[in-house]
């Protein structure tokens, strides 16, 4: 399977994560997601559709969305609350909407994110598409990318 | 604000139920979603583009996830896992790719479904765009719709 769609993704994270709040994120090794799924706080996930269809997610625990989304409002944010979903979200659309001008042969468009706050929830993709995941980690703390795209 | 872009949704939830489950389904007055969000066992959510941005989702209590799952595939299915994740992620698939034909002058195109799995977990949506909630119940159960779109 062929998945260097993902390498776009992964740049996107580190130039953003470099340019919005002088980061720097170093990338693990993008592995195939399989079960058991880890699990995660706070997820921002993001559609993308055209001539290849895909979800791409951002996913934090509590307190590390909370010390990236104080960073992106400069302000000290202590509780999960519409500023961290506003703020996910945000950071989500960045950086899928700065991936997608690597992947112009796919002519992809970018939805509207959702965030999803909940102790410890997962993530899946139906079957028939590979997801890789993608191990993120700056000094704000860990987190992770999933990727998915099905190329016709 | 013009909401009028629910009602295919509406019409594709109860036109797939009654189609894949012999199910009646019947919808509550929608209503713009606000704080403190209701909560969730198992989401689908989809990802629209093109002339206008969107997200939907179709958020279920773990019992009623089991009870329509199980249905679709015309055998009992009594833990969350694999199972449901496909199935909800094809049954938010089914019903948005339905409601996409009524809304032809957005010419959207919809991403992958991606699956959440949590206890009580919120979605949201950034601010900006409305939210519409849509409380659903059928023989199975109930479960809520919810309806982003962002026109330009």
């Amino acid at each position: 399977v062929d998945v260097s769609y993902v390498n776009p993704f992964i740049r996107s994270v580190v130039d953003t994560f470099k340019t919005m709040f002088n980061q720097e994120v170093t990338p693990g090794k993008p592995e195939l997601k399989k079960h058991p799924y880890p699990t995660y706080d706070v997820s921002g996930i993001i559609g993308l559709s055209g001539d290849a269809q895909g979800a791409i997610s951002l996913s934090f625990p509590k307190a590390v969305a909370l010390r990236v989304v104080s960073e992106m409002l400069g302000s000290q944010v202590k509780i999960i609350g519409p500023e961290v979903t506003d703020g996910v979200g945000e950071l989500t659309n960045i950086i899928t909407g700065y991936a997608k001008k690597d992947l112009s042969q796919y002519r992809l468009s970018i939805s509207l994110p959702s965030v999803v706050i909940g102790r410890e929830h997962t993530l899946a993709t139906p079957k028939g598409t590979p997801t890789m995941l993608v191990p993120l980690k700056c000094p704000l703390g860990e987190f992770v990318m999933e990727v998915s795209l099905k190329t016709r």
